[in-house]
């Protein structure tokens, strides 16, 4: 955790912004088969911002008029000592956070309840947890499935989270450096024999060894043509392209961290595989070295398409004026998402509080063409923004079928030369990127990128 | 998964014994931090009982009038086949589970419907999901914290579920071969100089490596003394006793173990945890011989309480006649909990159904008495029923520091000797026991139990 006084701070540029009282509200423990049995407890994201303790029952309240803030909660029992161990007080918990106030859980409702009968407006995000969207209705006198959240609360939740502080930033750049260990650890098992789960595994197993968890569902996996492809029972082969798409959260803050990176099985590239991975770090390095302040990232996103399809027109699988190709979404069927998108204490930050708002603007609205309107953040970057930068070239079958089916951009993809990339599966390369006053910093140590060092560290490692 | 056929015959002797529409929600995937960003799936258990398809999005209904079952989900997309893969259309999926008709999944309500407006029952289990909570709601037009559950469902659910088949414990004794794999890993690895996280990530990362995950969440502790302890950064010194209590859940049909082993850090018991584990040992064995049909479990949790009674006094802890300690409670001082639960699909098997309703009846009742009162199944065994036996022994400073303070049972408890024993931590032993027609029978391969088993087995492994 940060010192108490960084939440404090947070919390009163928040009140700043609005008047009324603004309900925060902590996560909770989520069943797996039934009550008792739960899954990891995972913190909102928001919480962590204002309120940074990782831990299952709490909410908070910041009175945009006077400033104050209350931390709800439950105090430890004798019961919660046997069979969970000793707890800190919630007072000392609240200390912890700048926080002098503390209240029992339902004091929340009574808060709510009395603000809104003196007609104060209450700001709440919009819940993502049905357990939430259930407390609110009551609360909020609203139906479950359609919670009115506060427009300027998201925003101005928005607006701050968006920009990190030097000490976000550090948090985020060890986030990273666990990154690189499980990527390396995952280089060195790509050998012939070993099962994607095996290796999907030794990442987890490794994350939680620290303290830590991926950030997102591991995404490991010989057909890298789909692109959240999680790992199965698959047994490698020599020639398979190992895609490996994962990203660990930090023991304390709960910053994350997003890399992929693509290993040849064995520890060497064909010629065709060598290619391909050259051309996506091309178009990663042209995206990236093109990351400043006032840069339109949709500008980014179509400057990889059109690195992309230059490559692929050097392979002969491209045809035609390549920005044109572009233009009309042709180099779709290789990269059908985005270029990347915001991360910070959630891997895609603040996507819960809607994606448009956070990635678009007056100025920038998002595209209804297939593949760039999955660019889930469209708009200027700003100094302080962290972004991943992952452009992705994949052969997908399924999608090759219909786009010949229908002869779509036939002036621009040659099919017939496509017909023999069938099983290539697909390569994806990612880093996580700070936007500078003055350009761009890529966050953390780095992890094996170039063609030669990753076939360096999965040849010195073991098979199975 | 087994056979449709398996699935099919469990419908209709289901269907038999009730009147109406019978509901059986499958579960979904669960948001962590936004919508996007899931969980690792964890499938209901009666849905998996009923339906066997271990994924989101699915529920199915059992006519029990007609005996005719529908399964509703969706058709894949060409966007799911982009983002997940290929994936079976819905009647290939509702074939391997022996139903011919499948609907979308909002078919749902308006077989709903309809049944209501015929006058008919509509049977549903109690929701522990808030997102079915708020579903079953606006279907059955109730409130979403209180909804009515089927009794006559629930009953029927549980006399099916609580006796196992052939077919259903080899799948469980498959699950306690992968813990068994997972306790001598941990054995392996508990030398002084490694953390709780590092041997806790280890079991997690074999799991994940064969596609399992642990059935609930690794307790995995130095202080064995708190129940639910999960690992932390702690570091393991020589002399610690560490606390392993872990299960599986065996990819394909989803049945798990719960086992709990307990290591002396660096391979050597002290005389004090011999003497400990030896009690807890000779309880567990005593419990087990006695399990047969009709043997009231209660009778073997109270069997439990007064080994280790008498144990304690062997040790100078407990004094006293030990009957009339136990019918006191006064054991409870070191086994707060219950000696064990039944065990299925669930960890906990159908806890989510009502703890009282599987484990009592009308013939035994939920004891009030702390200790005794934790114990989640008091009725009398059956042939086919799979219990865990495990009983502890524990010294729990924040307890023993109440009751000496009240001055509880002082004619049971050696206040002054125990005052020498509070670093000591907790052992418990934990077995999966089958009722067998004529008696028991201890499930799965042996897992290292016998101190001198699990010295040898500590002392091969690898200190950090």
């Amino acid at each position: 955790m940060f010192a108490p006084e960084t939440y404090a701070a947070r919390r009163s540029a928040l009140a700043r912004q609005l008047d009324g009282l603004i309900v925060i509200l902590g996560n909770d423990n989520v069943p797996m088969n039934y009550a008792g049995n739960v899954y990891g407890f995972r913190q909102d994201g928001s919480f962590l911002y204002y309120g940074g303790l990782d831990e299952p029952g709490l909410a908070l309240t910041i009175d945009a008029d006077t400033g104050e803030s209350v931390l709800y909660g439950h105090e430890p029992t004798l019961d919660d000592a046997i069979w969970e161990g000793p707890m800190a007080s919630l007072g000392d918990r609240a200390a912890a956070i700048g926080i002098p106030t503390t209240a029992v859980p339902d004091a929340l409702e009574e808060a709510v309840a009395s603000a809104r009968h003196a007609g104060r407006t209450v700001h709440v995000l919009p819940p993502y947890r049905a357990v939430h969207k259930i407390r609110l209705a009551k609360m909020l006198d609203e139906d479950a499935s359609s919670i009115q959240a506060s427009e300027p609360l998201i925003d101005a939740v928005i607006a701050q989270r968006l920009v990190k502080s030097d000490e976000e930033v550090a948090e985020i750049e060890k986030a990273v450096a666990l990154a690189k260990e499980v990527h390396e650890l995952a280089m060195s098992l790509a050998h012939p024999g070993r099962t994607e789960w095996e290796i999907a595994g030794a990442i987890e197993g490794h994350l939680a060894g620290q303290g830590g968890f991926p950030a997102f569902p591991i995404i490991l996996t010989k057909h890298g043509e789909t692109l959240h492809n999680h790992a199965s029972g698959a047994v490698l082969d020599a020639g398979d392209l190992l895609l490996i798409d994962t990203g660990a959260v930090v023991p304390g803050t709960r910053y994350a961290s997003d890399i992929t990176r693509v290993a040849p099985v064995g520890g060497t590239f064909s010629d065709r595989q060598r290619d391909v991975y050259q051309i996506v770090l091309d178009a990663q390095t042209a995206c990236i070295e093109g990351m400043a302040p006032g840069v339109p990232f949709r500008d980014l996103h179509q400057l990889a398409g059109l690195t992309l399809t230059r490559g692929l027109q050097g392979l002969g699988l491209m045809t035609g004026d390549a920005e044109e190709a572009v233009a009309a979404g042709a180099h779709a069927l290789f990269m059908p998402h985005g270029l990347g998108h915001p991360m910070g204490l959630d891997v895609h930050d603040m996507e819960g509080l809607g994606e448009d708002r956070v990635g678009y603007d007056d100025e920038f609205q998002r595209s209804d063409q297939f593949g760039t309107k999955y660019l889930r953040f469209g708009r200027r970057l700003d100094a302080g923004h962290v972004m991943t930068v992952e452009p992705g070239c994949y052969f997908i079958p399924a999608l090759m079928d219909v786009w010949q089916r229908e002869g779509k951009h036939l002036d621009f993809i040659d099919y017939d030369a496509l017909s023999s990339w069938r099983d290539f599966g697909g390569v994806r390369l990612e880093d996580d990127v700070l936007v500078t006053d003055v350009g761009f910093r890529v966050l953390g140590p780095e992890i094996p990128k170039a063609p030669e060092a990753v076939e360096t560290i999965i040849r010195a490692g073991a098979s199975a």
